[in-house]
């Protein structure tokens, strides 16, 4: 296979105050093209730098990528860097100016005389237009690696990477037409060191495959990935189909899609109805529900009832049930969903309520204590109307809030799978 | 200066499905502490790669840090890299098995056979022990460099950071007494070349200190460094005061703030409450208010109403204005914002009406077209008790609702900030 790596530019993803997720796709997309990634830099906005990392990197690759130091900012300096480093000098390119001059009319702007410098672009190298921006990229031959330089702007990369990279590797094509594999599945309610125990007789059987764990609070995700395997048979797929077998109900999700999209997809596959009433995760679940497009269809209201005021005047939680059990309780979470189902109508009632500290916890109720509550209308067999679930998560505020969406999601899912596998069998 | 490197290990990183967050903290607490850091690499789970990488840092930096690949299972190789690029044996450590049995034990756990493995540390080394998690890191010296290798979780490695690289610091001390500064201002409303333009004279005069720009959905991050600092004496204090007075009230908050963070702590300090109705942000502005510790002091409840039933059962809106008007106009964002303020008996009701795509724009009210209102109960002069503001962003749908909140908590930050002006001024 051939060989690439990745270099970020910019002080920020140095010193913080960003992280670099372009390389994270260009990985991604250079192995399913037949390139694979073995090394990735993050560099600064500092010329000697730029050429110390790019030179190592041409020496090592044949396709080398770099993201960001574009801009027309006085800190930008990837193109003084990849001029120097291949010893080709600047210069000012009408193409370039072309494109940046279109794309700025467009929003009703000219370009200024900082802009000016990003039509700098080093003597031989090809321009690469910008679909989204307004900064032009560039790419090269240099002592048998190809380079290319892209914005540091997520959508911009993507769309110059289609533009310049995946041409050239069409054009020189992939060294002996193979390719790495990737899947991924999701999984919620298993432990990584259970996950890699459980499937440990799986992968001695598929020796080829390598297997990573990956732990977060939405759960582990598991990834599965063939390295230079012929374009076209592949075991991943079997490997896939035992995994998700033996996992069985643990795995909510595949490739880039999340408990929300699941969920989503379900409800409206059903033509069920949601609703939810958050307490401790203060709005995080209506927020990942309603970051799926489309989500209308299904989710129809959320409350947030923070205060013991708001549990009782929007989803007519009794007080006295407030006062004899307390905000964070089993009895409190199912009424949250039943008051939630019945204010909105909706088929289903989902609730949250629980300690996401630091502050307020007790030794009874300690900080990560977190009851969720399901309500449905439904008036088939073995389906109870309400489930409610404890569960003690651990971590900090952010953490717990995440893992109490995740589950909650995940108590949803579940319902509607046992809901579908009754369906077919009535 | 000292020159330090960071190694991120793991191959979810190079091959996406996780970011490196780690270095971010690293290379801030490095820098503080006299060490710069210039080169960041991101390696798979491959002990030749993490030799390869491993060498190279050395020679180039004094301090060398690897996180990740200690873990216990089948794909952690850290151990056996750093061992054959030193040179020096594995050998199983009591110390380490000591520190993991005992916080396994504190878990009610006991060693796995597979955890054992990660009791075995290179010969010489110093074992570094784990205040949260079971895995042991350690620490070396080879040829000249200072080599720790951390786990990959961040709160572990931040631990362990601690426990053995600022003690070791200590005790060698930075070369020259010099270090890296750094200082952020969070801005909200302007563009980055309108920044870069504002400060281009300041940034002249203090030629010693680097400007960066970075921007998000939630605005434009201003990153001043200066390297090299003596320990005593800065200039950056002085920037940072004149780049805050030139662009006002644009900048929100400092270094590790939030929006949120500032508007929570405004709300506290005025003794004010606040509810919101939010729509096409879906919970995104509930999720970010009580991400703050405490948030319940201040903030009461929200409602995600997002079908029209929802908005004129639960906020009272009148049917007839949502058909005159759609549920996307500033009529009914100052309704949501009443109805919410008047429904949660609360002093400020804040409210989000608009589209977040992809579908769902047409002609008059595109995709991004976003309204903000804010009811506030006040009897002040000027102070008018309903604002609504207009927005047309651009972007996807995630990064639609991200600018739409930040628009909305910085409209309540503003208004609190005159409030607190009027007050003084009363």
């Amino acid at each position: 296979m051939k060989r690439g790596e990745i270099i970020a530019v910019g002080s920020e993803l140095l010193i913080g105050g960003r992280l670099d997720t372009n390389s994270v796709f260009l990985s991604e997309r250079l192995g399913a093209l037949g390139v694979e990634v073995r090394f990735k830099s993050i560099v600064g906005d500092s010329e000697d730098d730029i050429v110390t990392v790019l030179t190592t990197a041409a020496r090592r690759a044949e396709i080398v990528i770099l993201t960001g130091g574009l801009g027309s900012t006085s800190d930008d300096c990837t193109r003084q860097a990849v001029a120097r480093a291949v010893g080709r000098p600047l210069r000012r390119r009408a193409e370039a100016f072309a494109g940046m001059s279109a794309r700025l009319a467009a929003w009703g702007r000219t370009p200024t005389v900082a802009q000016l410098r990003q039509t700098l672009i080093p003597s031989g190298a090809d321009v690469l237009a910008n679909p989204v921006g307004s900064a032009p990229g560039f790419s090269l031959q240099w002592n048998g690696s190809f380079i290319a330089a892209l914005p540091g702007v997520p959508r911009e990369a993507d769309a110059m990477f289609d533009a310049a990279v995946v041409p050239h590797l069409v054009t020189v094509g992939t060294r002996d037409d193979r390719r790495i594999e990737r899947r991924l599945l999701h999984t919620f309610g298993l432990f990584e060191s259970e996950i890699d125990r459980q499937l440990s007789d799986l992968m001695k059987t598929y020796r080829s495959i390598e297997l990573g764990l990956l732990a977060s609070p939405l759960g582990v995700t598991i990834a599965l990935t063939a390295r230079a395997v012929p374009s076209r048979a592949t075991p991943l797929d079997r490997l896939v189909q035992a995994v998700k077998r033996r996992l069985h109900r643990h795995v909510y999700a595949e490739g880039d899609q999340t408990m929300e999209d699941i969920v989503g997809r379900e409800l409206a596959k059903q033509g069920l109805t949601l609703a939810v009433a958050e307490s401790c995760t203060g709005g995080l679940i209506g927020h990942r529900l309603t970051q799926v497009p489309g989500s209308s269809r299904y989710f129809d209201r959320g409350v947030i009832s923070y205060s013991n005021e708001a549990k009782h005047e929007v989803l007519g939680i009794p007080l006295a049930l407030l006062r004899r059990h307390g905000a964070v309780s089993a009895h409190v979470a199912a009424a949250m969903a039943k008051g939630i189902r019945l204010k909105s109508h909706t088929d289903i009632g989902l609730s949250v309520t629980g300690i996401a500290g630091p502050g307020g916890g007790t030794v009874h109720k300690p900080v990560g204590l977190v009851y969720i509550g399901l309500n449905a209308k439904t008036s088939r067999r073995f389906f109870q109307d309400t489930l409610t679930e404890e569960f003690r998560f651990h971590g900090d505020r952010h953490s717990i809030k995440m893992r109490a969406s995740q589950a909650a999601l995940n108590m949803v899912r579940l319902w509607l799978k046992d809901m579908a596998i009754d369906r077919v069998h009535a």
